[in-house]
Parts: C-alpha cells; structure tokens; sequence
C-alpha cells in the first residue's frame, strides 16, 4: 500500500482516423471482415509530424493540466512504451525536449515492458515518489504501431492505431483515500517470440533489410498461441493479485483492461468474472495502442465519469514478452 | 540512504579482440592513430552468435555466482543497456530465455537511459528492494556498439566496444555497512542531438535504410559539443550530488566514471579534483561500452582489490539525452 496518487491524466490521438471501410480496402478484405474480426470502427494513424514525442508531448501537457500543475512542477519524466521514436536516445529526452525549456534538467529515461510499459513505470515510479525520491513524475506513453505494421498479418495489422497517453502521479496526503493498492508484473519468455519485431536492434541491423527480410522489421503476432498462453495464466496471477489486499473482482469499480483484441478481452472477462459495467473497453474508437492502451482506458474511465475519487480500479493486461501484470489502485 | 547491498556483479567480454593496430587498419589513418586518440589498445567485438542477450546471461550467470546466490533466489531481471537486441519485446525477456527456465514467470523489462542506464536501473530498484517490492534484483547491461558504428565518424568509431555486465542487489542487513547513500539523474534535452541513432524506431523505420540514408541508421557522436556542455554542468552537478551525506571527492576510495573517452575523463577528473589513484580506468583493454561500461568498471574495481566492502564509491557519468547521472554507493 503506498500513498501515491494519480494526480491527471491525458490523451492525444492523431488526427488522422482510418475507418474499417478504409482498412478493408488496406488488406484487400471484403467490406465489413475488419469490422468484424476486430470490433475496431475507428484507429487513428499518425502523420510523419505526429512523432511520438510531439504525441507524447500534447498528452503530457493534457495530463498536467488535469492534475492542476505546471511544467515546472514535474520532477522526473519517464517515457513508458513499446516502441522508441528512434534508436538512441531515449524517447523521454526527445518528449522532454518537445515540452519546451522548462523541463531541461528534468531526469528522463525509458521503462520498456512492451505493452505494459506504462504499468510497469507506474509500479516503479509509485515506489520513487512514495520515497520521496521525486515528488511529481510525469509518465508518457507514446506508440506510432502504423510504423511497423505487417500488412500480410492481416488480423494483426487491423487491431492496432496510433496515439498517446499520459498520467503525472504525486504523493497522496494522509487524509487522502488515493493509493496504490497492490502491483504485480511476471515474465515468461518461453513465450517471447509469439509476438515480436525482430530486427532493428543490434541482432539483426536495419542495413539489413531488404525485400527478402522485410517482414523481420515488422510486427509478428501469433495470436491464438498468446491466448492460450495468457488465458492459462491469467486466473491464478489474478488471484495472487487481489489476495493480499483482500479484494474481490466485484469490489472494482472499473477494470481497465490493456486494448489486445476484443476476442480475448472478452473471453478473458468471462473467465475472471469481470461484468460488462465494470469493463473499460475503448477498443472500437482507439484500436490496440501498444503501451498507450492501458493509460488511455484509465483516462477515458475518468473523463467518461465510470472511475470517480476514492473508486477501488484494476489495470490488467498481458504484453509481448510474455508478461502479465495488473496493479490495483484506489483512484 | 537505503539499506541496499550490490551483492555480486559479474562480466562478459566477447571472443574476438580488436587491437589498436587493426582498428587503424579499418579505418585506413596511420599506424598508432587509434591508440593515440581514444588510449584503447583492445576492444572486444561480439559475433553473431554473442547476442546481447547471450552477453548478458553469461555475464549475469557470474554475477549470481558472486552474490553466492542461485538462478531461483532472482525475483527481478532488468536489461539496463542503451541499445536493444530487437524492436521488441524488451531484451531483458530474451535475457530471461538464455538463462533458462528457472527465471520463468520472473518479471523482466528494460531501462534506458543510455549510457547511464545501469545506474539509472540501479537507483530505481534499490528502491523496490528497500520497500520489499523485490529481494533480489539482476540488473544486466549488454551492449553491441559495434552494430552501429559509424567508420566514416573515425574519433567515435575507435572509441567504443562490446561487452556486458550484471549485478545482484539485495537487502543490507542492520549491522552491515553496505548502503546507497545518494543518487542524482539530470537530463537535458537540449542536447538530444548531440550522440544519436536517428532511424531505427517509429519515426525513420529500417524499410527507409539505403546507401544515401545509411548514416541516419549508424551512430553519430558530436563530441566536443558534449564535452563542452558537459564540463558545465557537471562540477555544479556533482556539488549537489555529494552535499546531502556531506561527502567529498577525497573520501570516495574508487570513482568508477562511465568510461566515455579518455580525453573527457582525463579533464573531468582534473575539473572535479579526483586523484589518479581514485579513478578506475579500464578504457585501454574495453573502450567505451555504453552502458555497460559503469557495471563493467565496478566489476573490475571489486575484483582488483581497489573496491573493498565498507569502501565508500562513487559512479559517474554523462549519456546521450544528454544526461549526467551520479551515485554514491557504500560497498
């Protein structure tokens, strides 16, 4: 139990939106397959001027002016996606320097968990600020997924969309309800290669690529074995999950699952006995956003008014890794 | 102060030594002008089969070792490089996959703050182990530079290395002396552009490399610039840093620089005043290793006998970001 607070969050999405009409014509599928196949009606794809640090940049502004402070006020800055803006350095230096002059000398770095990044960071973070390492820490995640989509991998390239999300995180004062219940993160990487971009680090160099590799700098997913993978698991890490604090799936008032895909945020509600009110579910007007899903369900809950002051929430997702994790917060 | 001990910390350095005299030969300058420039008379360069994460599983396996641990007693693994074995997932999950199937279901994810990513890794977890969050973290920093460079660049080509390094934290009992006592990250974003990899990521994806794109996708290392914005910020830097405990540079036994070039800490420690029997310098026979450089000149402090349990440390260094980053650690 830590004395943390989620002070604001914040969102961007990129102007351009890509209907399903216009993802069928992509893939050359009938009219209505991606629709159907993904329940996405809506993603939004970045223009080459919607960087992810320029995406990182609005929602992080949106995410201070909602927790009613100033760029001045944010001690630490900490980019928490999927993907990076480039190889080096560190997309929190490039989403610091697209904030202006006021956070030069700011600590910046990344936390990469895939598409729990932003759980991961916020886990961490909560330990930072509950230590009084830092006192307001700004969290960003930022993915362009449209960069790296397979076009072939046609249920997976129409699952996911651009966009960022942002949440700055305080102390919460001691007559506060506002906490940080219980995290936890867990790794199997027997599963590593079931979703993956495999070249463009130091492995398997860009100067690679050619027609031949193309596909190795694209996203891979295979989804079925994930599923299987993650639906294994899912039950018992939940129950490790909720038992220390005592909590109960129907004491939530809202779960926010990662955006994966509607089949296995479905399937996954009905296993873990999640009711259709209390599942934040985004997935027709965002798509899957990597790392931003999380953070961008979170601030829809608020903003939509389905998570209020002093509401009991689970953030739940799996990731590329394979990781799950899940962090219970008295919002 | 957090009761936190580095309970053992391991390297690996790759089969295949790069001598300063074929280094000159690579970069077609005259016999004794690599030597002379970066004082590097070996770098270890990895082969194919050296993955990053092959690296630092072997590297992490000594790390374990000398804690007196076994793989079953890691509850956490952290990938603290500046580069990455592949887009995604985190290389800290294939670091997982080489150490084998004790590590399944260990949480493992990346932090990068480029060459400060270990000891930006370490500060963070430190606090985890303080609060009981984990109880033995592996950090592991692993690093191919020599995927990236850029020979037409010769001053920064010459400079770097491959290689990795690990350490195991854990608590510090009560009547042990081991402890971090402090811990300061700044970041400038100002000087993002100063040592970068444009493509690679989102924004300039690996399907834009040609021959007249190629330099995006290299290193590319502006280092006077750096030095001078360095040699600023750093004495103000390192005033703030030792203030707090009250410590001055002639009470650290060993201060363990990120081993940049052997000009900046040659003027660095001029500028801050550390004697020549202080400093650990293993640029001649590893040159800069990005991030696993600090990790790495840790370990051969500790195994040199010149970093004793009980002996007060200091690591220190600048990353691209630009960012300066300190710690002070009682071994």
């Amino acid at each position: 139990m830590l004395r943390v607070k989620i002070l604001g969050t914040g969102k961007y999405l990129p102007s351009r939106k890509i209907t399903h009409e216009e993802m069928d014509q992509r893939l050359g599928t009938r009219p209505g397959w991606a629709l159907k196949t993904t329940d996405v009606r809506i993603r939004h794809f970045a223009t080459k001027e919607e960087t992810a640090s320029f995406m990182g940049a609005r929602a992080a502004e949106a995410a201070i002016a909602a927790a009613g402070l100033e760029l001045s006020d944010i001690d630490c800055l900490v980019c928490t996606s999927g993907t990076k803006e480039q190889a080096l350095p560190s997309t929190a230096s490039f989403i610091q320097l697209a904030l202006g002059d006021e956070l030069q000398g700011v600590p910046a770095f990344d936390i990469d968990a895939t598409c729990l990044s932003f759980l991961a960071g916020l886990d961490l973070m909560s330990h930072l600020v509950a230590a009084g390492r830092y006192r307001h820490v700004l969290l960003v995640a930022s993915e362009t997924a449209s960069a790296g989509l397979n076009w072939e991998e046609k249920e997976s390239a129409a699952l996911f969309g651009d966009g960022a999300a942002a949440a700055v995180i305080g102390p919460s004062a001691e007559e506060d309800a506002s906490r940080i219940v219980g995290a936890k993160l867990r790794t199997y990487s027997a599963g590593a290669r079931l979703s993956e971009v495999r070249g463009g680090g130091t492995r398997l160099h860009p100067r690679e690529h050619s027609a031949e590799t193309e596909a190795d700098f694209l996203f891979h997913m295979n989804g079925p074995a994930i599923f299987k993978m993650a639906s294994k698991l899912l039950p018992g890490f939940v129950d490790e999950l909720l038992a220390p604090s005592g909590t109960k799936m129907a004491d939530f008032k809202a779960v926010i699952p990662h955006q994966g895909s509607a089949m296995s945020m479905r399937l996954m509600s009905k296993k873990l006995g999640i009711a259709k009110e209390q599942l934040i579910y985004i997935t027709p007007n965002h798509g899957n956003t990597i790392a931003a899903s999380i953070p961008m369900g979170l601030h829809e809950a608020i903003i939509q008014g389905k998570a209020r002051r002093g509401d009991r929430l689970l953030l739940l997702g799996t990731a590329a890794g394979l990781s799950i994790g899940g962090m219970i917060v008295d919002y």
